[in-house]
């Protein structure tokens, strides 16, 4: 069974439903009918006016955001771990046109108001140093640990006192939720939150993420933007079609719950192996690499993140009685 | 019945088949079974190696490739009606970072040699005027016209002599290829073509288009482009497996020949009114307002393109039993 | 004697003066003394509030500008013939970051608001078409002629109308001013001039132009692209005292007046042989390539324009009879 | 008296000198006969042949040679201190498109082959991380530190080994030959540098920097990027004048030995005060607030670094003799 990544999960059959449901000709781009209920479902899931735009990679929707809320001159408050500076090949200094990613520090990949703070009272306000015009967080973030609405409440206040815009990168947005139980609108708008890349591509979509704006009026040039980025395919229909499956009858929420459950039966047997608390649903555990092999052997596949420690995630389609096993196994590696 | 656009009209079943096929877990990215078939089915289909890239949309194919080809202080020689030119927003600047589109001229939206000397030779050579570094041509065209290998491989031939790098937008090339029964390879590669926006979405494919590399070492760089384009969708078996299913059995030929015997079957019909001689799947015609009108309260949707003058795309869906009534309207219009 | 362009004269002794008045210590980039002043400076001239940023190009100037008033994905309207589109080695896009150029027509590469219109009113209102957000002319222009304030005031109000930015490129403004008579503010501002790229070095300046914002508040971020440039430099009182000088005493008109009569008189003598009226001081005139060798044989250097065309540019430095000689060699050829 | 920066300091003589020679017009551009020495004034300097432009500003040639050596998806590993990332704006990011800085560790702002490393190492060679293209070093550095050619050569050879291209930001390159004593060439090229941004304006200059190729075929795409950047000052021969004025009489060692051997005096009397051992023409020391007022009170002005810290800079035009007044100051706080 396989751990590396809920990225590369199958499709939720409700998915699939609606991509046969939206099979037949309809206008362009995002004209047709799946497009325009966007905005509203979207707004719909947030309890207010929002902009939903379909884009086809978590990536796309995380630079068109950034892109957004800060100039070509201008700098992004984001962790030193996070996603956007490690693992998009530079995409958003290619959006933005070179904007800087301002690293903070904090454990577990998450940002704090101190953080933050110490990053931007570092920069002198003059014209030879990039001035910050914006914060990045990622919820649930790169080592699966999760923001609460209080705590990105508190990010929310710094921005908006400090006339930064607010980005989250939600790839795992729905395994957040569901850890927190807490409304979409207390983690996101209502705690200051400009803009979401809202995942679905983890969660048992097949290529399509929206981009959720709280602030509607940023959505004017990004429609422009994934237009000159390539990002504005013909048949978005296709697209359009998954996010509102994903949205029906709670299916995000439920997919992403499915997905922790599995963690955390996993993290009960991996005890205090675990590196970050497991809260979504990705785990970084100790294990030497004699105990990963015993692993391996027995069938299962996951990464090593770095030396004497691994990572698993798990998605939205493996039950508990699937990883049953594998947490018997690592319960027994904790035996010896 | 909707004569708007190929570009969107429904998925091919095949298409559709092949999507579920992948859906099973695989590695992510590019790294999955689908996607490492590219290379050798599109290799077998031109008869030389190459490197095949999937994209979501073609102007992410188009731009690429251009960034493969020109540096951000060059130009590209193009046709003053081309789609990179008119209709991609600024990607081609986007893409390369501000390299310049130098536009040329001719009949049907086809450059020749001659306009493209025009344009070249008007150049000085000095660093204070962008000199071109590619050329780029539409088969089929943005009229609906097409190049014959003997065109394209007296264009490849300046090109070389030049210095310049070749680039073809196929966003309909197998509808070029079916209505001049070549070889692929006599279109492509035999006539110093270096890159093919290779496009299926327009002829039965969902979101996925190939960019072919004759010239194997230009895909290294665009490679990464593409992850920095944030193109390289997590889940990319999806497009892998719609491209091969295109090529499966000839259906990207047999999908073609489809919307262009559509488009011939509507040409007979239209007689002189033809602006453009209908090579592919597009008519321009000239039609009054009235006519339009006419036409329109009989059920057939379609553009008007300028003051007296219309555009009627097939799509691989429209039989000629389907567009027969069309045909026939429009011959009544004749009669008039 | 040289013709080749004003673009390489000496400098002004008023200017190296300055040069030398500056030379001690103050504080760096434009926190200095000179630089303070330039908003003063520039105000006074034009009989409003400005913001006023010395820059060492006019291709800079030029390009700062356009960034001030285009976004990336944006587009400027100019003519064909306009220096930012021919002699700036895409200097625009990279400013810009990839907008771009819609090119207009018009008599002595002088847009109208027809030919504007033209350009514009062609560009559909939709995601795919890269929207007009500015125009830029050339005053005087690219061929020696210049815009009254009336013919720029109906480009400012189209501007206004229409939503666009306005820019001046004034490489030889003060040309255009020494030959109209009017206010420098009736050709600018009052006319709806948004940015004047006010020029100096052609005009007795060693290496000094200066941005003039007469929206004070696009200053702000060019503040910032100049230094981001690598434009803001250390010593800038050093471009601020050649400014300065050159508005001192009305050096800069002065110079231009100079230059004009030059090429005035020796237009009297070229007669029918000019193509574009001489307004200012460049004469573009036809010449068999036999007449051409005839005047370089008696010293007379210039470059050869197109076929059967030179072009001479006069200088602040170029007395009525110092050129006199020029004259009447170019009258001699008409007597043949 | 003034200790804030060298970069602010008068010009020397014998560069006014030198721009008042250049007083008469040449070919623009950099097609003059001083422009045209450059080549090999420098290549004589540096004992291989080179290739030399003149530039305005050391940010722009840092962010040409970065350019040059760097692919905007690329990295430049550069210290975490350097001029590059903290006092350029962005520059690097605007001129190389994007590229980012990877920032390495090492006491005085010097990077050393084990820092390169860590850096190096960390990044996975896969496409989704930022590959490293360059090494960027400041000699002296920002702490007025110098590299000594073992240690240039140590970074060249890593450079070398992986692939990467070597930039030396010689801003006060002068000060470091000064200070060891050793051949230019076995700082530079000798030691696998690329590209040398060699500075003057700092030393006596007024505002012309060289960018020295050690690798002729790296300068012609810059050629280009110059002049797109707006940087190809129309009156060239003001710049070219002042880099040959400077290497005539060995000006440029004379300036930097002056300037270091009063920051010499100043550090002998700030003792054990030194935060960063003083081998170029800055000091970084220990200071309280009281006593840095007390010396301000005295009339010697400078920077305050950090809680507790002072930077004082010496110029070209300060002797000993200037200096030994703040000299005996210090020494009388130390008494305290």
């Amino acid at each position: 069974m396989r751990f590396f990544s809920d990225n590369a999960a199958a499709v939720h059959p409700a998915v699939f439903q609606a991509l046969h449901a939206a099979d037949r000709l309809d206008t362009a781009y995002d004209g047709d009918a799946w497009s325009k209920r966007l905005d509203g479902a979207l707004g719909d899931l947030f309890g207010t006016e929002v902009r939903a735009l379909w884009v086809p990679s978590g990536t796309a929707a995380n630079c068109l955001a950034l892109a957004a809320l800060c100039p070509p001159y201008g700098g992004v408050v984001c962790h030193r771990d996070a996603h956007i500076q490690n693992d998009e090949a530079g995409a958003p200094e290619f959006y933005t046109h070179g904007a800087k990613l301002l690293l903070g520090e904090g454990d577990g990949a998450k940002l704090t108001p101190d953080s933050i703070r110490a990053v931007v009272d570092a920069i002198a306000n003059d014209v030879h140093r990039v001035q910050p015009h914006a914060v990045s967080i990622t919820n649930a973030t790169e080592y699966g640990r999760v923001y609460t609405p209080a705590e990105v409440a508190a990010i929310g206040e710094l921005a908006k006192a400090r006339g930064l815009g607010f980005h989250m990168d939600g790839a795992r947005f729905a395994n957040a939720v569901a850890t927190l139980g807490c409304a979409p609108a207390d983690l996101t708008w209502r705690a200051g939150v400009d803009v979401l890349s809202f995942g679905f591509v983890k969660n048992g979509g097949m290529n399509a993420e929206c981009l959720v704006f709280f602030r509607p009026e940023l959505a004017e040039a990004t429609l422009i933007r994934r237009k000159r980025a390539g990002l504005l395919l013909s048949k978005g229909r296709y697209l359009a079609a998954q996010v509102l499956a994903m949205l029906e009858d709670d299916l995000w929420i439920e997919n992403a719950r499915a997905a922790n459950a599995a963690a955390t039966l996993l993290a009960r047997a991996a005890g205090d192996r675990q590196i970050h608390a497991v809260e979504a649903n990705e785990l970084f555990l100790r294990m030497t690499p004699a105990e990963a092999a015993t692993l391996r052997a027995q069938g299962f596949d996951f990464y090593d993140w770095a030396e004497g420690e691994v990572r698993l995630v798990t998605s939205w389609d493996q039950s508990e009685a699937d990883v049953a096993p594998l947490a018997e196994a690592i319960a027994g590696l904790q035996g010896r």
